[in-house]
């Protein structure tokens, strides 16, 4: 009983995974298409989801220090072209303005991929001294790539994100500062978005065009496939020296600083989704979501009902953000919407609850009901919100132990890659060759080298050489 | 002695206003120049100043019901083309993005210039039934307007901004919400930046390309010339019609919906800038300064000068937003550059200071000096910022008033206009000649006819014709 499916407009995740995520973004109404290709709209409900995941960082940014900044949209071609793979890496992809009102402009500008070249533009002005260092910056903006195959949230021409770019004294705080903002990236999908995801280090083919290193977070999606959910990279002195920023020293001589950038998108909120959604529509953790706890009035013509609804609204809003469903609609519309929208806990309250004092809670993630007496909601509506997030990195955890496998040789790599989604731990030689063959042959990319290293066999699942590294593999997003 | 200049480094304001602008937004770092051309970096500073408006004006809007959403990036140039004057209005000052990629594109795309047309395209997805009015919606951007002289904050080809775009069901609903809109303007304006300003709506030359109306909020700089601050536009069921936006009413016909859309932008921060600063650099209204009092310590290698210093800072900072600048440089040069920055108050702590139990407090716009027992701090900040703001309201107030005349006829405005700026009140017959007139024989536009309207004659200041409406006229920005 607890377990009827009230909502049957959306397609069974089981039967068709890409349908079910379109029809939830669609149905809990977290985007619209426009006639911009490639392009989203957030809707209310998505653009507060973004806000709220916003609000995390940026307080976790300003407390390591962090300033934003506004930097242009544009990027003039010749200051792209500056760093040699940089420019490899997103030329190719990128949206060009050749018309400025009706002239045409001799130096094209391109809309800003990312915008590594205009912070070294800045940088080299106002880099003068070690004292003038570190520089911690960051940009709240959207970026555009010209993707051929785009789905919302996952792979948009245009998508929000933070870009942070900062400049070091040395190497060494430059390598700190990206395992600093990897950290605080982990932290925040684990503890408030309740992902849990695996740190690790890119190998070169997946690195950042122009970085030295490139450190990520990846996170396991319910159907098995992996989704990069955040991003660090590692510069050294590459760009400083292409882009002339240099600094007088502590001992006088002229040096280049040490380099960083880090992002994270919108990209995150088709992770939420992927990870926590089931085939009654989305499944938000309480920390990012819009509406914690929706009242719903039952017989809510009834005397009374309605007024207590709104006086349990106006208590409970100092601690969770709470919204009161008065629309016509019935209770078990109402029950079927917000169940769709994802929101963490329902609280229904009709004549009789009133009477005996209490309210029926919902959670949303399992379905399990308490009856919770109307003056220990403020003890009890935390802790139920913290059991939701619980729930929720436990389910994502079980699932991604039991989608991950491990591999010594092809052929049980082939096993564990045939026809199936999943992460599969295996040695690496360190070859780009081999990578491109586990490509072709399963259809699988690397992921990243965990920082929490196993030695499985010796040698690389590929080619039987001396292995380096073990290597997560899977199927990604 | 309290009026000595402590910072030579600007221009003065008397002797070229330009250039000291100019020297502002560069000495108090808010901005710096990009090698694209006609966009500005909004540096952390000056990113902060934004970022304490957008907090207040966004805290207003959610109170009056709006959400915030996210609209794409560019707009294809059929869509753009669909409102006829709105197009006329921004086609020839819109950037044009012709190839993605190595692909050049059939419909070209403009980058943003405003983003009526696409909400418009959103929202006839969306409206169908009066019961989905009215819809509120906000969004945080930039967009983009092919400038062709273009001046930090006041008119660069990308500005960041808001902009809000509503639906309603009457034009009378539609009316009542430009008006709200303007007020809250309007009140931010005076009762958070310490700007007076005069509300008023725009003759049909001077409004908003496609719109049936436009009401401002008008604002005197130092100079005398005008600073459009805000604007709020009434469509009427136009937008609505061209796009094919319908819903059924509740008498059962198929509606267009009224339509409203307003923006305030960074172009503010150039206002507060021209409205405030003086030839010691920018004065910053409490509400908004990302820091509100400095603490700078004196013989701070004296013991316990730094740790008295610091504990205050622990104390306040749960009043104020307070730094404490521990730096090697001497308190003279930080007197200046607190001083450039525009810092409301800042409380100077010494060795004799900390015997008598005191500190002295300097406000940065009359530089009037107090000495304040450190137990009283609590009570006394709060008193003193709001003494700040009330002075610099007070202040910009007596400017607007004594460069406010009259006139009549002709002759008066061209004496009132003669190598003078200011504002000018005089009749108008409501004829687009005359405004052309008094632009070409004085160099002046009409900024608004004010809601507040004064009969100063029967007839027309320029043709003498039957008057319909005091206008105010001046040089603007």
């Amino acid at each position: 009983m607890a377990q009827k499916k009230m909502v049957t407009a959306i397609t069974s995740m089981n039967e068709d995974f890409a349908q079910w995520y379109t029809d939830i973004v669609k149905k809990a109404e977290l985007v619209d298409y426009s006639s911009v290709r490639g392009c989203m709209i957030l809707r209310p409900y998505g653009y507060a989801i973004w806000e709220n995941i916003q609000k995390i960082l940026d307080q976790r940014f300003k407390e390591t220090g962090h300033e934003n900044v506004g930097m242009p949209l544009f990027i003039p071609e010749s200051l792209l072209q500056k760093e040699k793979d940089h420019v490899e890496g997103f030329a190719p992809e990128v949206a060009w303005v050749t018309m400025g009102g009706n002239e045409k402009l001799t130096d094209r500008l391109c809309v800003r991929p990312t915008s590594e070249t205009l912070f070294c533009e800045h940088y080299a002005h106002i880099i003068h001294s070690y004292r003038d260092l570190p520089k911690l910056y960051n940009q709240w903006c959207s970026v555009v790539r010209w993707e051929k195959t785009t789905r919302p949230f996952l792979r948009t021409m245009e998508f929000w994100w933070q870009e942070g770019h900062t400049m070091h004294e040395t190497a060494q705080e430059a390598i700190e500062e990206t395992e600093r903002m990897l950290n605080i990236y982990a932290d925040v999908c684990e503890n408030q978005l309740a992902i849990p995801v695996i740190k690790g280090k890119k190998t070169d083919k997946e690195k950042f065009a122009g970085a030295e290193a490139t450190y990520t977070i990846e996170a396991m999606m319910h159907d098995g496939k992996a989704l990069q959910s955040g991003t660090s990279h590692y510069f050294g002195d590459g760009f400083a020296k292409a882009f002339d920023i240099a600094f007088t020293g502590r001992d006088n001589t002229l040096q280049h600083p040490f380099q960083t950038s880090w992002g994270m998108s919108t990209r995150i909120i088709g992770a939420i989704i992927m990870t926590h959604g089931d085939d009654n529509g989305l499944v938000l953790p309480p920390a990012i979501a819009p509406i914690q706890v929706v009242i719903v009035p039952v017989a809510q013509h009834t005397e009374g009902v309605l007024d207590k609804a709104y006086e349990l609204k106006e208590r409970l809003q100092k601690l969770v953000r709470v919204k009161v469903d008065d629309t016509d609609n019935s209770p078990g519309w109402k029950f079927a919407e917000y169940e769709m929208k994802g929101v963490p806990l329902r609280l229904e309250i009709g004549p009789k609850d009133i009477e005996k004092g209490q309210c029926v809670i919902v959670r949303r993630d399992n379905r399990e009901k308490y009856f919770v007496p109307l003056d220990q909601l403020e003890q009890k509506l935390p802790e139920l919100m913290q059991a939701v997030h619980d729930g929720l990195y436990a389910k994502a955890l079980q699932n991604r132990i039991e989608k991950t496998t491990a591999a010594t040789n092809m052929e049980e790599m082939k096993a564990a890659t045939d026809g199936k989604n999943g992460f599969v731990k295996a040695m690496w030689c360190g070859d780009l060759a081999c990578e491109e063959k586990l490509k072709e042959e399963c259809g699988i990319s690397s992921r990243c080298m965990p920082f929490e290293q196993e030695h499985l066999s010796d040698t690389c699942v590929c080619c039987g050489k001396k292995a380096k590294a073990m290597v997560i593999w899977g199927k990604a997003y």
